[in-house]
């Protein structure tokens, strides 16, 4: 259980500080497949899936493994879907400044599997767009084609 | 029969009564892949499939595992498929006055493979799309797109 | 002989009749992977492979099956795949009078792995897009989108 | 090498002379998976791979065969993957006058596998898009998305 | 160690010098696949992936497998995936003056699966877009189409 | 219904009448992937999977559809699924008099998916040898080997 | 965490009870595929799989979805994956008295990928075999053949 | 018709003349996926498949694609797939003399698939066994085994 | 480099102290696709992939992700494929004093797909087999038979 | 073609000299998939695909990308796959003095596909046992189950 909630005790920052380095790179970098668990707040039962994170540097790049650090953080908490890919993309936005983030998170919930209703393959897509994902479709597209191509 | 049938005593109320939350969300969220069982009503032969939902949260967000339970509600009858779709946005709609519902249902008619026609590996899709996901086509283009990703 | 050219003897009234349903459904039907088998009127040799048609209902309904019926009438003769493809979506408007249909068919043409070229791979798509398919390019991507979803 | 350059000795018209037809047709027409060998003109090694061709008739269609003859008069000869592309496109534009056509080449040489770069898994895509499928990015976007349906 | 960054001692010029053909192309031409191995210059630990490269021809052509050459010439060096991207889709601009040049990188970084994250199954993508694959949101589009295409 | 319990009136005599051949073959002959779809005597809920029969021909060989066509007269009634293996063995025993008979009969249970116990991915494998594929191990090996290649 | 236990309370014999036939049938019988949730005694974490059930009738054959009613009595408790394999097999040797019976789980541990190990890949396989699966190599090879066909 | 049986007018003899070869290789040697298409001499509709080839070389080698012309000579003809089977063996046999011979036809009969039964998905298997491959299963097995193998 | 050779300062005894368990199960226990990473002690270049371990207890039952720790305290070494697969299965040998132990390690190594070779598809099996394993043939077909299954 | 035939400057003793180290191990090594490519001695045609190689060490271990060079050495010459699989045998049996080893290779012939009988998908196997893998079939069977794994 502790290992399941240590990510109480880290912050954005203290895994960030000497991890952004300046390049001059401007074009759109994701990071996707990053394996999640989390706990469910609502039954304390885990969840688990996979994380795509995109973002459109402005000047500063991340260390790409930070990026896998911070979903660490906020997924080792009790956590609602929803909130958790919020907060790994506002996190990468305060940290980047970037002129986008975008973060999709795919999960299957143990309490949809476990209990009641017993639906054994479903998964819950939740997704946040910041910037120019945001406001512009044709960066969202590309993004989601981007992640689907193997 | 009465097991097949049961979803006539439930409502989506008694479901969702106390599964309502406020989270300050309001971006695109899927259930996907969720097993759907029901009955035809025209032969009494069974049908069955996937179901895919999203919805754009107005400040309202639901357990996501009660998606799943309205999906049965509505399927646990004799159906149409068409019908059961709609049904199935059109609560999902009331409940929660989201900014936008669309459902898919993917579903193969045993009336369709064990009666004359024999066609044995055709399935059916329908879809209801409401609010923001019937007006603007990037909305749902995205929801098919992210459904789509594995 | 005659069991594969067959489809002379019936028409489409006959399979339509009484499977047309008034049903508040407005949004688009697929049915999807019909097997289709057929005889090429030049080389007498088989083709074969898959249909998947679509509509957008406009109040009227129809039995699922029945579109596989209406394969099966015009697919048991002699035809050239583009010929086959427009008369089914003929047929599907002429009886349903919807807002628009589509008919998309890939198949393996013997003549094409059998006799000289001997191309064993290939195989050859045609479409004929009515009503709202033909006109609007939206509602043709969602069909080829939902189509190819598994 | 006689057999792997037999392509010098036959011509487009030799082979479309009787197999064009007037039929009412005006949509998308797609020969897809058509199997491609060829010589690369620079280093005499072979290339392989897969030709996707579509036309939009204008009245006239033609025997599915006669395409993949075409693909076999331009590829038995040496060749470099772009010209050949275009050879093709060029073939069917002129003997057909479609509204359109659209081919796709997707390769493997064996001088990029065999010898000193050894990039075992690297293809080469090349494409041509001749009348409507070259002004219009919808018509592109359809013929790529009935070609990747499977 | 010598070897892994023998990319130093290689110039893009030495490469290309005569390699470069004029051909009457200006159609896309896209090379995908490429393996791709290198070394992190944080960490000093491998990453390794798939380079795709895509050109649109201003006339001047270039022999396939010096695409491929050119990514040994950049990735044999201690590197950053996204200053990799770059300096490839550099070097193609400079030497054939296209009318645009894509590269998408997607690589597995050991320092992400061998180190203290463990994302054991993440990878990372960056894109450069130039020329016309910058400015026309459907250049890309197809791009990333034909390239996700099998 | 009329049409799921049609098998009670044939017999396989009526079938193999005239399509048992002297052929002078004495190998292993299999038929597999013969799609089945039968109705459960315990809940009348419908099962269905696939069918392989091989037989060891005793100089008689019988049409290969002939073998499809046993397989619906027996499940073409309401059946158990052990019982409907064994009698499609004993059906093809005693009309061809082999060396020896397999059926495998792999089968999803409705019964199993869309009532209590909802074990929604769970199939039932049952199998009869008789002759030589019941006293010999290596022939019923090689039986599994051969239906298990693709 | 009531449902997740609620195995406590019920008994094989409750289930078994009148779903035991006498059906002259004495080959095996394997139910596989059925989807398994327990959770591990140790940690309270979940660990989750397939079970693969066979038994070799004795004359008495039993109700198909009651081999899955006995996996849930026994999932649904604090279980080590171990004990849980042999209480499956044991209550079906106790209720059928068959000729053999054989067990086999496969399952993730929530535990090996939530916690320090992180080896969110691996999987355990659990077996047991009585009678005559544990006496005759050869019926346990045909077991395994026959589960891994699909 | 005349290229669908011009098998007839071919003997083995014409094709094998010139291509046995000396050399001194006594172990396994498999010519496997040979596309297959013949015409079914009951009904004149087309079955097509694979062809595996195997055989133990006695001194005796044969040029490899002449294992594959054999299979042209016996399936352009109205043929039974247990006689093409043993055909295309016995010629092997009698040309080689080698230790043994084994070959596998796996094929799809359209005559199952077109006609009454429309079982759309099954296939046929035969196969014939000579001298080693027949006496040792342990030959057989690893056969089948390298024929499996991707 | 201190990650990478942590396996240096931990011993199996230290792991396994408290978590071997008094189980009365004898039947092989296989735990399969531990992910592994290592550095070969020849070059100081990665190789990666996974591990498959079995055991058959003997009375004494070792917690599953004990296995995983072990492979961890071998791998964070400089190593050679085949000195690791020993030192794990002696390790577990020890401590458990198991009937027999399996260990299977299938790995990629980045010294044949960086360097000279360049072979990139390339991966190496090494295997070490105890007690039961080594001296009977069909325990070991049943271990390799169950790994496989999916 | 010089690249392709470089072969013959090469010996495998040059190659083994230093990389044949003293290792305590017995147990079977496999490398496989390893990618070769080679030209066809009677139509200097390529031909390509994947060899496996297995070897029981007799004390001498060797490292092993020196297998995949023994490969090249031989493949890049002009070859027939039954002599070319037999010299890599025998080249590790001088060289290691092993127990036993086991080479297999399967390919794709040009000559097979570009030329007349255009059989497009056909490949072939050819296997060379020594030692322990000639005498003992259980040995060879665990080979080929191991090289099956995935």
């Amino acid at each position: 259980m502790q290992f399941l909630t240590k990510g109480y005790k880290e912050t954005t920052q203290d895994i960030l500080n000497d991890a952004i380095f300046d390049e001059n790179h401007e074009e759109m970098v994701i990071v996707k497949d990053i394996d999640l668990f989390s706990l469910c707040e609502h039954h304390l039962v885990p969840f688990f899936g996979k994380v795509h994170i995109a973002y459109l540097p402005n000047k500063k790049v991340v260390g790409l493994s930070k990026l896998a650090r911070i979903v660490e953080i906020y997924s080792r908490r009790l956590q609602v879907q929803e909130r958790l890919t919020k907060q790994i993309a506002s996190a990468i936005s305060e940290a980047l400044e970037p002129a986008g983030v975008a973060v999709v998170i795919e999960a299957v919930h143990m309490c949809m599997v476990m209990r009641g209703v017993q639906k054994m393959n479903a998964s819950t897509v939740t997704t946040v767009m910041l910037g120019r994902f945001h406001d512009d479709p044709k960066t969202r597209e590309e993004f989601l084609a981007l992640t689907s191509m193997k």
